[in-house]
C-alpha cells in the first residue's frame, strides 16, 4: 500500500544530520520510505492522511533493557543495590516461568510503542520463547541469551545457556523480514568466566552476529576487576577477543579516559541508561566526553525494575539535561545529539543500516508527536520543544515497517486489556 | 454540593505521613474534604463517583515559576547562560505587554492544570493584570511584584515597582476566599540595592506578608556576593531583614553548610528547581543535606524558558532519581519525602495551612491518576510507581477547592483553542 504523511513538520535526515522540513510530506511504499519534501509529491498514494500539528521523527531504538523485569516494576525501591539485588529481584527471578517472561515481554511492548520505541535491544531469559510475541507485535528487537558462569571448568559449548543461545541464533536470526535480530551476550565481567567470555566471542563472530555486555555500570565492578585481572573490564573483555565483532556496552559509568580510547577504536557501541544509573546510585557517564571523542553512544532505558519505565522521551530529555547540569556548561549535548543517540546511533548499535532516520529508501519506522499541546506551546524550536519539553504521551502514532501498531492510545497488533490482566495475575503470583 | 470518590486508593495524610487507603472513600461537602477512609460513609452524598484504577494524591504546588515566560519556550536553547539572559530573554521581555502577560499565564495555567498542579508560585511581571484571569481559572497562586534595582539614591518608597507592590497587595491579597495570595520579592542580591531590600522587608513584614528570592542559583552569583560585600547571599539577605517573616528561596544550589543553618533557623523554605538547574548549568542542590537538616524543602519548575515545561510530576520523578545518582546512595530521597515537597511543604512556603494534604477538613484539592496503564502496571508501590514511572499526562482529573478544573484532557475554566491561539500569535509577534 502507499500512503502519504502530509502537511507534518519532519525530521528528516540529510548529509548525516537533521532537518526539521515544515509542512512537509512523507510517502510510504509498503515498508519503505519513498518521498520526502515540502511539495506534494506527484506520484498517487492510495492513502492522504492530513498531519497537521504533528512532528514526525524516527522510531525510537531502546538500546538496552531487561522486558522481562517490567513485572518486578516497583518492588524493592530505595534500598541498597546489594539488598534489592540479593533479597529482593533474584528471589523473583529464580521464580518467573517462560510465560511470565512472555507476558512480561508483551507489557513492556505495550509500554515501548507507547512512547514511539519501534526497536528495542533485550537482554534476558526467554528470548526464544518470546520470539513469537514480537513478531506478532510487528516491533524489530535485537535478542540474546546472556552468558554467565562461575565455574572455569565448565565446558562453554555443552552448558545450558551456550546451547540456548545457538538454538535462538539458529531459529530466530533474521526472522520476520529481518525485524528479529539475534546477538551473543555476556552479562557482565564480574559474573562470566575468561573461558566463556572467550567461547561466545568466538560463536559470534563466526556467524557475523553482535555482542551485548554490561560494562563499567559501578565503581565497585570497576575496582573489583582491576584487583582480579589488573585490567579494566574494558580491557578484560576486549583481551579476551570479546570486541572483535559488532558490540555494544550498556552504562560504561565508570569508563577511564583510556577505556574510552579503546571502545572507540574496536567500534563498540555505549549504551547510556541515566535513569536506572542515577536510580540505583551507580553515577553519572561521561557523556560529553564519549561524544567529543566520536565514539556511538546510544539510549537505554534499562530493566523497569530500575527505572521504572520504559520511557525514551524520558531518558532522551534527562540526557539533554542532565550533563549540562553535572559538568555545569549549558551548551554541552544539544537536543539534535540526543535524538541521533536514540535513533540512528540506536540503529547502529543494533547492525540495522535500513531504519534510525527518515530519509527515502529507508524502512518507515516513523513516530508521530501531537505538538497541539500547552506544554508545547508555542513551537518555534520543535527539536527543543521535543527533547526539552515533549513527553511520552505526546506519541500519537507508531509504525514500524509502514504498518501502524499503536495510534492515538490505540494498540493494532497487542491486546492491552489481556496483557494487563495477565500482568497482574503474574504478578501477585511472584510478589 | 456533596460528592463521594469512591474505590480509589488514596494517599491520605495521617499524623504527619502518608498512608495508602487502598479501595478507599474520599467525601467532599462544598470547597472541603469531610470523610476519608476504607468503609463507605454512613453520610449521604448527592454525588458518587467511581474512582476504580484512580489513585488520588493532593493537589500539587508549583513552588517556583515565571509563568510568563511560557511564551518564549523554547528560546535561545543551548546558549551559554549570559548570552540565553542578554541576547535572547532580555530584548524579547522588554516587549512584553500586559496582554502578553496575561496569556502566558493562562497557557501555563492550562500547563499546571494537566499535570496536576492546584497552586502555583509565580514571581514575574503583571501580576495585577493576571489576576483576574487566575481567578476565573479557579486555580490558587502566590503572586508577587518582584523588587529590582541598581541605583543607591532610588527611594524605596516612590518607585514604580513598591507601588506595583502594594497596589497588588491592597487589591488582590486574599482574593477568590484566599485563592490568591500576594507576597512580596527581591528578585536576587545580584539586582537590588541594600536600601530597597530593607524596605521590601520591612513592607512585607507590616503586612504579615511573604518574601520571594532568588538565592544562590549559580557559582558566580554566589562569588560574587562574597566579593562585594563578604557575605553570601543568604547572609546578604538576612542582615538586611529579608528573612523576619515567612520568606522562601528559589534555587539555593550554592548554599553552604552554614548558609543552610541560617535558613533552617529563620524558618526560610528553599525550592529545590532541579530541570532548570541542569539546563542552565547551574549544578544540583544539596537536596539530602536541605532534608536531613530539617528545612522546609518544596520544589518548582521554574519558567518554560529555562526548563522547558512546568511539569510537576516529570520534576518529582527527577528529584527522587538526581540526589542518588549525583550522591551515589540509592537510598536518598524517598517517594514520599519527594511527594510531601511537592505538596504540604509546597503549602507551607505559601503561607496555607488548608491545603497540600489529604485530610479532613483540608479544602478538597485533588489530583487523580489513571494507574490502569501499562507503565503502571503492575501497581504494587502506588507510591514508586508515582515518582518513579508516572508522567504528567497520568492526571486525569485536577480538583480546586472541590471544583474539577480539569478532567480527561478538557478544561472546565479555561478556553483552550482560544489560549493556544492567542500563545501563538503573541508568540509570532514576539520572536
Amino acid at each position: 500500500m502507499k500512503r502519504l504523511l502530509a502537511h507534518a513538520d519532519i525530521l528528516a535526515w540529510e548529509n548525516g544530520g537533521f532537518v526539521c522540513l515544515k509542512n512537509g510530506y512523507l510517502g510510504i511504499n509498503g515498508d519503505r520510505i519513498d518521498y520526502l519534501g515540502t511539495q506534494a509529491p506527484q506520484a498517487p498514494y492510495a492513502e492522504t492522511r492530513d498531519m497537521t500539528g504533528k512532528l514526525l521523527l524516527p522510531g525510537l531504538i531502546n538500546g538496552h533493557t531487561h522486558t522481562g523485569m517490567s513485572l518486578l516494576r516497583g518492588l524493592g525501591s530505595d534500598l541498597p543495590l546489594d539488598k534489592w539485588l540479593f533479597d529482593t529481584v533474584f528471589p523473583v527471578e529464580d521464580r518467573l516461568t517462560d510465560e511470565d517472561l512472555r507476558i512480561g515481554m508483551e507489557l513492556s511492548m505495550l509500554e515501548m510503542l507507547a512512547s514511539g520505541i519501534t526497536s528495542f535491544t533485550d537482554m534476558y531469559m526467554g528470548a526464544s520463547y518470546c520470539a513469537p510475541v514480537i513478531l506478532a507485535s510487528g516491533m524489530k528487537a535485537n535478542l540474546c541469551r546472556p552468558m554467565q558462569s562461575f565455574d572455569p571448568d565448565e565446558d562453554p559449548m555443552t552448558c545450558r545457556r551456550m546451547r540456548e543461545m545457538l538454538a535462538l541464533y539458529d531459529e530466530w536470526n533474521g526472522a520476520g523480514d529481518g525485524r528479529i535480530v539475534t546477538d551473543f551476550s555476556i552479562h557482565a565481567e564480574y559474573t562470566c568466566t575468561e573461558r566463556m567470555v572467550r567461547a561466545a566471542a568466538e560463536e559470534a563472530q563466526k556467524r557475523g552476529a553482535g555482542m551485548h555486555v554490561h560494562l563499567s555500570e559501578t565503581e565497585a565492578e570497576q575496582q573489583k576487576c582491576i584487583e582480579r585481572y589488573g585490567m579494566t573490564p574494558a580491557e578484560w573483555f576486549d583481551s579476551l577477543g570479546a570486541f572483535g565483532g559488532r558490540a555494544y556496552a550498556a552504562h560504561g559509568v565508570w569508563l577511564t579516559e583510556s577505556d574510552r580510547a579503546l571502545l572507540k577504536q574496536r567500534g563498540v557501541s555505549v549504551v547510556h541508561c541515566p535513569e536506572s544509573n542515577l536510580k540505583l546510585g551507580s553515577g553519572v557517564a561521561n557523556v560529553p566526553a564519549l561524544v567529543a571523542e566520536g565514539l556511538n553512544v546510544a539510549i537505554g532505558t534499562d530493566g523497569a525494575a530500575s527505572n521504572n519505565n520504559l520511557n525514551m522521551l524520558e531518558e532522551m530529555h534527562l540526557v539533554g539535561l542532565l550533563h549540562k547540569g553535572v559538568q555545569r556548561d549549558p551548551t554541552l549535548i544539544s537536543p539534535a545529539q540526543v535524538l541521533s543517540m536514540a535513533t540512528v546511533n540506536g540503529a547502529r548499535l543494533q547492525g540495522r543500516t535500513d531504519t534510525g532516520a527518515l530519509a527515502v529508501g529507508r524502512k518507515a519506522d516513523i513516530v508521530a508527536i501531537d505538538t497541539d499541546r500547552p506544554h508545547l506551546t508555542p513551537n518555534i524550536d520543535p527539536m527543543a520543544n521535543l527533547i526539552y519539553a515533549a513527553q511520552g504521551a505526546d506519541v500519537v502514532l507508531t509504525m514500524v515497517d509502514g504498518r501502524i501498531l499503536y495510534e492515538n492510545g490505540a494498540y493494532l497488533t497487542l491486546d492491552r486489556e489481556r496483557i494487563l490482566f495477565d500482568a497482574r495475575k503474574a504478578a501477585r503470583r511472584l510478589l
